[in-house]
């Protein structure tokens, strides 16, 4: 069983000490280390941190850290966030008719493999209903056109709200969020894209990579921007294919590829385990 | 110790019959079949088939075998071509002065990994002239600018042409061939390109996958055609990478994954597997 | 959408004319080679082929084939058999506790994705119920003591003869057969050992691997003979794993691996791929 | 250009407080921790440390830095070792008749990838006398027999001795060292087997792997201890194999997998990036 934890992680401008300081103050509030790992990116002179302190004897919890921790925060110019792991996360899950993400994203939730509480699941189709159910997961269809598109956004973003989303999957959903919904959740919306990117960005990728003959596909799991398709990558898997496979063996490797790396992506998120930097994440596993 | 054998390579419009009609055709001609792959494209109605035939008993050989297929092979409008497994091909390498793709050729036609010889190594630059005479290898050094590119290339046709070159491999070799010189060694100039084309096609192909943040990278080997790194995928390997790696890294990684592929490649090319049609490979391996 | 085709799957001693015998067969009777795929074992002199032949059009049919294929079957002294592609095999599930290859096979079904019916999942424990009922599958519960072994294999077996199962997974059934319950089934029951044979066979494979500190962990799918986790293997993989990773991650991360394995060794049984032969598999795919 | 660093690592019971001692004191002597990685054993109560320090500035060097370090060491019970970047290491290669291991290794120390020197390629044959010229390496050859073998190791130790070797790489070196020998050079011999071990110990492993019809191939390196391919495993890599790969295919594909995975081996040891306990190793890449 894995112990309550404190995930501190921080950004910030590289210079001598930080290290020190940073388990210097763990120290001096009785917390036990458990886990640090460090990066610093040499080209940007950008440095990396996450710790995660055992919460059993740590002399802070979440309602006395912020002000404690400011004055090392501000000394070393930090961005920084601390997470709570025995704080479940509430993750939305957005899609349209595939359903081999979503049920694989429900499925790891219910047996607790993902430790996340899965709100809603919200579509432009009817199509998944019945995986929500069997999974007791409350199903919202709206459906959408282009004429309808802000009106049913606002739709979704009023769930979200309801709901209390802390971070959203677009789980194959096949349609393009408005620049005012992604920047309204910047890094926690999570995509999984059907190919290898940046080869064969924007639609069917699987037949476009067909058409190129490759003899590997993959599949990509990034957090959104604004730009398409150009959000920083959080995994990638890929697995050989050959000219015996059509169109649609892509498409049914590509779904193993895209359930294995969406969950990964979704599990690094969700165990605070990403930092993104100048369009890059820093994966910290 | 593998046995010889006649490499008979087919491709065709699609219709019934085909295989009998070559597998009655080898029966009655005494051949014993070793390795039979088919396959047909639905896509474009084109049927491909590659055959190996022992040669011990076989009643055809080099001087007799096109006049007695004949027949066959126009009544079902193919192309064809016929290889002789005991006629060791003749492998030009050209390079610049990256030493890892040559050094490891060279070190599988010597061994006898690649039944190949190789007659001559190429460069725009001198540094290679070492690891060429270390495998007893003849080394020509023909320096080039943009000005005398053309002069250059004949050059190197010429040589190409004196030591009787059957294909071509570019053991990153850092410039464009003309589109004639393509033209002159149809399917038979294989390069290796260290990105997951299609992605990162081009220059500095590592530098554009650092930028980017890809958490996998890739080589690509393909028949060079005239469009810049659009020719048919031969082989193509990847492997992961992440936020610690520097381009230094990934070019470091990028060296092991491009010799493999290029060998694959070259042996794939060598053991007569590759047919190509619609600027995509069929491999039968 | 794939073409109705008959498979012909055939074993026999080596000699020549093999393949010009079977396919001037099928074009005597007027069907159309859609795959052929043929391999010789040097070692045992030993010829298998694979053959797909398009259904319409075709002369013979489940009646009618036998009879006119015997003499060249006796000819070659063949073992064959010939399958048809729109006969849906009935596939029985055989589980414990785990829900996910159990899950994942149903949702493959379900989905159309494998080509299966399922007629019942069947179970030691009741634990599996309510996931074969969310894809509307009988669930049969026949506990299991050492002392009550014989009997409850009884049980099982009365299920699959009235369902008329026609081959048999273990989805991580946690029970070693009987040799007689192995034996009525020969090469038609597939298991998914969690590790990658031959190592780390029998139980508990994920601590064994913990243990012996490797860095990079498989699974195993194989066709169940009396020697346990001695069967001919269908498929492999593997992935890479670190010191970081505790035996609860192993076997998080070997749950990934189980489910695509033991798919794939299904899918290939199913679409009639798979030959055994010297304890080994030759698999066309 | 990478900087010049010194590489401490550490090896304690786990207790509060020790990231913070060591990062307190690196900064007291005005020290720059560029990467720090960490590990806690759950199952030992084990600590495990590895920090970069920037030489530029750093108050202590190789004549100071112990009895500095000395009361942080024991105030921890710390086992530690401290490596300087700029102190290139010694590699003694021992080789039999195969070259691709070696050839391998001499070309990544000549390029500077691998920062080594190489002061000898020892053989019990002399087939690779050209290989260890061409690259400028003394040679040196020491037939062996099961009478002469005690005598043999003599040799090599005193050529071992009189060039300095730090550590000892056997590059398919196919005779079994005494227990003397190993204990003189402990965690300080690697070895490459050419199977997934802990499949396929001892001899002939492509063998074993065919004969049991594997679908997948592996290698493995580790360090030597006194029981025969049982030391701690460093690296292992796998690649996919087929029913037509015979076993010359399984040694042809398997010697591309041995060359990649024992120069990661011996990369991850130069670098200093390797901890051995419980006869496994914590890999800080």
């Amino acid at each position: 069983m894995a112990l309550d934890t404190a995930r501190l992680l921080i950004t910030c401008p590289d210079q001598r000490g930080i290290v020190a300081a940073v388990t210097g103050f763990i120290a001096e509030n009785n917390g036990n280390v458990l886990e640090l790992d460090q990066h610093t990116d040499p080209d940007h002179g950008e440095f990396f941190m996450r710790l995660e302190i055992e919460l059993g004897g740590f002399g802070l919890d979440r309602s006395t850290f912020a002000s404690a921790w400011q004055s090392v925060a501000e000394r070393f110019d930090m961005r920084w966030r601390v997470c709570w792991s025995n704080e479940t996360k509430k993750m939305a899950v957005l899609a349209s008719k595939a359903s081999h993400c979503v049920t694989d994203l429900l499925w790891r939730a219910k047996t607790g493999e993902l430790r996340v509480e899965v709100p809603c699941v919200i579509s432009n189709h009817p199509h998944l209903a019945g995986v929500a159910e069997s999974f007791d997961v409350p199903f919202h269809h709206f459906a959408v056109t282009p004429q309808t598109k802000a009106e049913q956004e606002q739709q979704i973003r009023d769930v979200l709200q309801r709901v209390g989303a802390d971070f959203i999957v677009l789980a194959r959903y096949m349609q393009v969020l408005s620049p005012e919904f992604v920047q309204a959740y910047p890094e926690r919306i999570i995509n999984i894209h059907h190919s290898f990117l940046p080869a064969f960005a924007g639609a069917s990728p699987y037949q476009q990579a067909y058409e190129r003959g490759v003899k590997i596909i993959g599949a990509t799991s990034h957090y959104v921007t604004d730009q398409l398709d150009q959000g920083p990558i959080i995994a990638q898997s890929t697995l050989p294919v050959g000219h015996r496979d059509t169109v649609d063996d892509l498409i049914r490797k590509g779904r193993d590829l895209e359930r294995v790396v969406l969950a990964t992506a979704v599990r690094l998120h969700t165990e605070d385990k990403t930092l993104v930097s100048q369009n890059k994440t820093v994966v910290f596993d």
